[in-house]
């Protein structure tokens, strides 16, 4: 087993700090080469990454090789297929788990990483399959003999972000006549609003909840079957449940079919579980889905290459890793030229932010080095036209991950002024990195760019189902290689405790006010009372 | 004219700086009160700040309101909203206008700030009410005599970022049988996709440009149009422009009819203007529209106000820039707590980020200071379940702007384990605010919460179009009162005009490279050339 080590006692550690000084400005004349952008490149896996405009040379990448030797991180990525315990903290209570979303896509040949876990997810899928066919047959319809139309999934966070990033992705490879609805938000104005608009009768609800207790999630499924009870019809003939073996939600008598989701798998990990899977097959048939994961795995097997210069995951990690904690930019914009991806950001700010927000190490101390970056971002052209203004301008640096696909997925693109919209959207995304990294002088100070920002493409052929599942399986990698790098348990989410326990009171307070008008929290909660009755939350 | 000075100028400043080591920390006990909950609040027009949370006390507040006094922040804005050409570098050739989206909802009284803009404000609005009732009465129908029934808005930037936010906000406040559908994106998917689910004949197409020369809305228009025409379908009947007068767009016989914005309007600060005004109209209905302008020109009045405490814009603005400027906090975060403002935060993100991105003072030096942040969000509870364990507990500190409302807007809460899902949204919400501040001590470190975390919650009743209005303005005068205070033009977007020009460029090679098999531009745009080449884009 691979020793866990505090990245700032790595060798390779001081000796990139030493090479900060050296990292090169890319708006000096010459350093942009057309020679440095064909060089700077690598492919994993179908996807192709571009580093020209990053602030590297031959050096450097030498050096971040080291570090990524030095920290093991591809040996502890081939331990983690493996299915060995690393979610955990070293001497304190801890979840223990393995972490196998890669064996759930590990199903195309016989030689395994995982063998057990891949054959748990090889069932599901069979289950999935003859749900599937069955709805499509119209062997499984609703009351009326109708076949389903719609599919609302009620879940939220992992349950919620990656399934939809992945639906709203491949919507251009949808089956005729379905459509997907999502109801995440304890916000009643979030499912009141979605169940406005469908036909409860035609419409299945799928429920996704690893724990089977996420408090919106319940709250919403009673929402929405509430609202099936009001028009007469029978929730378990619609309810579908994605849930964990032995979950309060595993009642097989509530639900037309459970599918089930295993503890190995985290909810930001999930979107290729049945956690995606039901409702991705539903919207874009099996086959469709089948692609995903054989992308996803294709990606998890580039991701074990050793070589940083042919490991796409890994080299965008270290890229990452030099801009954060070396060249001091705390955040990151990922910026995709594809409206199809309109929420895949949304997805990586909970897979990066939630597995790299952390501060204790896997031996149980702080660590003194900076962690998990903020991730943010929108679609281009429309980031062009919103934020990027900042980004060329600003005072705060913002390393840029572009996203881009040569060939766009619907037929009907138009040629307008001899260029198709697709050119236009590329030309745009070159433009940008070249203008990111060159900068601009001029005596107008207004008019002046500083450039040496760095940022890198990522470009495939077209955004395919496969292709997707590649994309997403590259970034997972990415976050468990810089938390291998940082030292620190990428998947559990002890931050997000405090807050629930918070809430959880003035739950009781609300609810308490509510029978007894003389409620009074101020003695056992003062501060939660205190802010109820300020913000007028408190009835006395 | 009251002068405008480098921030770091003002007395104030280095007092403030002085301050920073004293600036409370939140998590130690005894910081936090009851009593400073209740006290440390302001109101304006309808909404309430509760800022307990913020690491301020009546000292640096006071000093805060020295720092505004001394910027006369709250001169430069009345003189803003009088029509000074404030939208200007000195000695630099620059846009040089006058600036005043406020003026175009100043029309509830006789007395106005700047009468021309407003009388011109009033025409427009005068001929959207006509329209409306036109299409209300079916007096205006398509070549069958059937009402419209959808709207795509064709725009992007401020043409679709801020009238998208509030068509989300407001949907439980529309009109029965109207849907609005967006195309922004040159990517040709995002065009082809909405296109796909309309049934042509019964909808309006909304063409939304002020300079008339926007790539992506002109390339989307004739997207549709080759659309409109290919189903037989005369466009003349169904477009409809919103453009600047005299602009290229500016031609009433390809238009069914056009509306008018004005020089004096920024893009990102046009939601209230015919950009936002054509589409909510035809969404809302002409009264919903006019009482979001109604709540906007309350929060501009509200704005007026000298005392800091008695001004919510304007303390929002100074705690930004305590936190970024003093603190050193680079991003901040905002975190509606309201599925109806998903697309708040990114309107936000331009109005904010493409108006104080920017290094050029107004007399044309670099600042040797932090201009704008980085703003980002999602709303709550999803964040929660997303990115929030990097807030709790990551190693770079996120102020946050918390917004939330008391009720919800649709009809059908249902209450679960004694409370409603409005409860329970708010209580997660004020739980929040609470550990981001106090935070937790624990043995474990890995359970323990830093707190200290900056934040504050702004609150209104509902959000009604009346609050949404109020909204917006509120974050429109909060950037200006930054900016001003920064010394920079928060008017003009010089930033992205580099990477407009290098697309320039490769989309004629992308033309050229059709026409001749044989073209090459390495010669004359040695790295555009080589990155097309690299990423496979040149055909050579």
């Amino acid at each position: 087993m691979a020793s866990y080590d505090n990245f700032d006692t790595l060798p390779a550690y001081s000796e990139l700090q030493n090479l900060c000084s050296q990292a090169p400005d890319l708006s000096e004349p010459g350093t942009l080469s057309p020679e440095r952008l064909k060089a700077f490149h690598a492919e994993s896996a179908g996807f192709e990454l571009f580093y020209g405009t990053q602030r590297v040379d031959e050096t450097i990448i030498d050096k971040l090789q080291d570090l990524a030797d030095q920290g093991k991180v591809v040996e502890k990525y081939v331990a983690m297929k493996q299915g060995e315990v690393i979610n955990k903290i070293e001497g304190w209570p801890c979840e223990n788990r393995q972490v196998l979303h890669t064996a759930g896509r590990d199903v195309f040949s016989s030689k395994r990483s995982a063998p057990e876990a891949s054959n748990q997810s090889e069932t599901e899928l069979g289950k999935l399959a003859s749900f599937l066919s069955e709805l499509e047959q119209h062997a499984l319809t609703n009351d009326q003999g109708q076949p389903f139309t719609d599919m609302v999934q009620v879940g939220i966070g992992g349950s919620d972000l990656g399934p939809r990033a992945l639906y709203y992705a491949l919507a251009a490879f949808g089956m005729e006549g379905r459509r997907v609805h999502f109801i995440s938000n304890v916000d009643p104005d979030d499912g009141i609003a979605v169940l406005q608009g469908l036909n409860l009768s035609r419409t299945l609800i799928n429920v996704v909840s690893k724990s089977g207790t996420t408090l919106e999630t319940l709250t919403n499924e009673e929402l929405v079957r509430a609202a099936y009870l009001k028009a007469g019809l029978d929730p378990t003939r619609h309810f579908v449940a994605v849930t964990g073996q032995g979950s309060p939600m595993d009642d097989p008598k509530k639900y037309l079919r459970s599918f089930y989701m295993f503890d190995y798998i985290g909810g930001r990990y999930s979107a290729t579980s049945m956690v995606g899977g039901v409702m991705l097959g539903f919207a874009l048939g099996y086959d469709h889905f089948n692609e995903i994961l054989r992308g996803a795995h294709a990606m998890d097997m580039a991701a074990e290459e050793k070589d940083i210069r042919k490991n796409v995951p890994l080299l965008l990690a270290l890229f990452g890793v030099w801009n954060h904690n070396f060249l001091g930019h705390d955040t990151v914009a990922v910026l995709p030229y594809s409206q199809a991806l309109i929420r895949f950001t949304a997805h990586l700010q909970q897979c990066d932010m939630e597995s790299n927000g952390k501060t204790c190490s896997r031996q149980g101390q702080f660590v003194t080095y900076k962690t998990g970056p903020i991730l943010w971002g929108e679609p281009g052209t429309n980031g062009q036209h919103a934020f990027y203004q900042l980004i060329h301008q600003g005072t705060t640096i913002i390393p840029v991950e572009f996203i881009g696909f040569r060939n766009n997925q619907y037929p009907g693109d138009i040629t307008i002024q001899k260029t198709t919209s697709q050119e236009k959207l590329n030309a745009n995304l070159l433009a940008q990195s070249l203008a990111l990294a060159a900068g601009q002088k001029s005596d107008n100070p207004n008019q002046t760019f500083t450039g040496n920002r760095p940022n890198s493409i990522l470009m495939a052929d077209q955004l395919t189902p496969y292709n997707m599942g590649a994309l997403l399986a590259l970034y997972e990698a990415k976050i468990v290689f810089q938390g291998f790098l940082w030292n620190i348990n990428s998947f559990d989410q002890e931050g997000v405790q405090l807050g629930k326990k918070l809430a959880t009171r003035l739950l009781e307070h609300m609810a308490a006010q509510k029978e007894d008008a003389n409620y009074d929290g101020s003695t056992s909660d003062p501060l939660g009372w205190a802010l109820m009755k300020a913000t007028g939350l408190a009835k006395k």
